[in-house]
């Protein structure tokens, strides 16, 4: 993505926590801060995690001065013998740790109101670096800001709620006086399925050459994949023309491949469909195990449409639940293009819904012959439009050919409500 | 942990891509990463996040390189243009990109395999850094290891999967030899469910106390918690002897709430103890949706024991699968201990299985009243010995409420098969 770099304001961060560098904690923090100083225009350019060591910290924190327009630090403001921010920063910065009045008084009060007492680690919570501006006035443990140095500089404690409103309530704003945009941001994610990121990237090639001002992200998500178009223009009709331009272009090129939007996830297409026809849908599954309802009954409101999954794991249970015969079984095998159709019919007969879909398949690692490999799925797909059957081939282990078989039924389900040529394509 | 300094060997980590700092995926892998290098006796000391440019990544490598012992590079080696990790180490370590036979083979045999045509964006996968050793002859994007470097640099895929099997399959093996150690680390991980990581940290409190050279590792995996036992000694009996104390006397506080080892997963110690009793299984889901099957399911093998699970979503499913009848559910509520009881005979009478069980609950956010709020669940456990029917009260959103019913499900489960006290304690 080619911008003009003047108009990007760069922001570093720093999150301290040896917790981070063992792998005890996920650095959720720096994905919330992130993302919130994305959707103010501001661009976090550089990520940096450290333990509680105050050279590591101090080093930390001069490299992202010389490097971005502002630095937020995250962490090591606690009363605890590995909080070590403070001491980094009066290091750092030649800035002596001195009592801070303020924060001596808001910790005093917070003792007081819980009838505890001061204690030498709670009171260091109050020796701040000269010039540090208190962010809270109710929270002990104090963040704070420093802007008279060279770059404007953000303290916000670890602990993610504190971290989250500190961040919400005085970081964003005191950017964005500091930092008047002259240029905006405007982004759209969206939501793929049935196409491999490469398969996505070679048909946009073209395209993103046009357009060298749209940044284009591709993020694989297992059988998914998300396709986020952002553009930068000094107008907010200019970014958004130009981003409904590049999104009806790529929508042209992908076609029924794009199943959603933002957060829409694929199940809540699937149940949002279900819900705008009236219909409901009952499934039989064997290999999938029951992933295909699971996902389904992750969408709040689905008992609306969701009426059963059967299954049937063993033939025993194909033969008493759905209907089907043993003579079919031992003659094309529980895996087969028959059966599947046999299991369709049979939930269909049963639950008497709108749409049913039965799947069978071999998960793996064992069950492959030469003729049906781990990975083969057969999936039947029933409504009052017709019989759809399909063969598949997946690869990966069992977990993923679970996944890839839920999936590749759900779309489906969505195809077989969207698209004219569905049941005539075959 | 006290230890000895000179003898420890620090890793840093950098992991690209953009989607990390615009905060659109959080950094799972750093984590990932930091606990296995630390079960291995290595430390991450510093962890850089850059995004997509080629400047960023090879300044930050260059610094990583002159401050630790090793470096990982996770990110950017996909087909797409914003995968530009490549083209950065060529450019910080002056090592240009030649075309690399044995991925050139590897890519080639997939794209065969997979009935795909080579495209310039995939060929490129196929241009390392001179003196690259590809970790994996397997998949097309590339992990590569460089030896002869200032420092052995470690290159991994951003994939999750990808990256775990190459970090514990070459990097850490690699690293072993690389680095021998003095002094030796032994840990062990132990799986709890049923009690929450404040209620374990308490119970061990004491103990933690008494051994202040084992590191006590919490992880709460929701709704699970892992806990991690980390000795260092200077020899291996040391090591040995000292874990297996502190891992027994953890067993006696514990108890039944371990329910197993290392990368055991609950469903497959429940799927071991069914084999080892030579019992099959069927369940009759409602408000799980097929959760409690998909997880039984991802366990290879679990045909043996897995017979069937009927996720009877609407009342109808209930009446015709399971046998309820329609008075008992308007009596006293389709999420009831009655009809959860009946469930579990219904679904054992056509199944005629050793095991059954059923669970009927509410998984919001709305269908809760005030004598049944969001989050109660019923569960009936069926076998010769005896019927167990259980209440729970479930906090959390509506997939939260699935996960620990279906957890909860599994653990009794269990615990029926083992806890001699289970049908005699209510």
């Amino acid at each position: 993505m080619i911008m003009d770099e003047n108009t990007i304001i760069y922001g570093e961060l720093i999150t301290v926590g040896n917790e981070l560098l063992s792998g005890q904690t996920v650095n959720n923090n720096a994905a919330h801060i992130g993302h919130h100083l994305r959707l103010a225009n501001f661009h976090l350019r550089w990520v940096t995690v450290v333990g509680d060591r105050e050279d590591d910290i101090a080093e930390a924190l001069l490299k992202a001065i010389k490097r971005a327009d502002f630095v937020l630090i995250s962490g090591g403001l606690g009363p605890t013998t590995d909080d070590r921010t403070n001491l980094a920063v009066a290091q750092a910065l030649n800035r002596p740790l001195r009592r801070h009045p303020k924060s001596w008084q808001v910790i005093s009060n917070h003792l007081e109101k819980h009838n505890l007492s001061m204690t030498p680690a709670i009171a260091k919570m109050a020796d701040l670096p000269e010039g540090a501006e208190r962010i809270d006035l109710v929270r002990p443990r104090a963040g704070y800001y420093m802007g008279d140095t060279e770059k404007p500089l953000f303290f916000l404690p670890g602990v993610p709620s504190e971290m989250a409103d500190m961040l919400a309530d005085f970081v964003l704003p005191t950017l964005k006086k500091r930092f008047p945009q002259k240029s905006v941001i405007r982004s759209h994610s969206l939501r793929l399925i049935g196409l491999r990121e490469s398969e996505i990237a070679q048909r946009l090639e073209i395209l993103e050459k046009e357009h060298p001002t749209v940044a284009f992200g591709y993020f694989p998500r297992f059988p998914e994949n998300l396709l986020t178009l952002t553009v930068q223009d000094s107008t907010l009709t200019g970014a958004d023309s130009t981003l409904a331009q590049v999104v009806q272009a790529v929508r042209d090129l992908l076609g029924l491949y794009i199943y959603g939007e933002g957060d829409n996830t694929l199940e809540m297409v699937v149940g949002n469909l279900l819900i705008k026809r009236g219909y409901s849908l009952a499934l039989a599954e064997s290999c999938t195990g029951g992933l295909i309802g699971h996902l389904l009954t992750n969408v709040p409101g689905s008992s609306a449409y969701f009426d059963r999954s059967l299954v049937t794991y063993s033939e025993a249970a194909k033969v008493s639940h759905l209907f089907v015969s043993p003579d079919l079984i031992s003659r094309y095998g529980a895996v087969s293009m028959e059966v599947a159709e046999a299991m369709v019919r049979g939930v269909q007969k049963e639950s008497k819904t709108d749409m049913a879909l039965s799947i069978t398949g071999i998960a793996g690692p064992t069950g492959g012959t030469k003729k049906k490999p781990v990975g083969t799925v057969f999936l039947a797909l029933l409504c009052e439009k017709g019989l759809h059957s399909e063969r598949f081939q997946f690869g990966g282990d069992r977990q993923k050919i679970k996944l890839a078989a839920a999936y590749a039924a759900l779309d489906r389900l969505r195809r077989a409500m969207i698209d004219e040529s569905f049941f005539h394509g075959e």
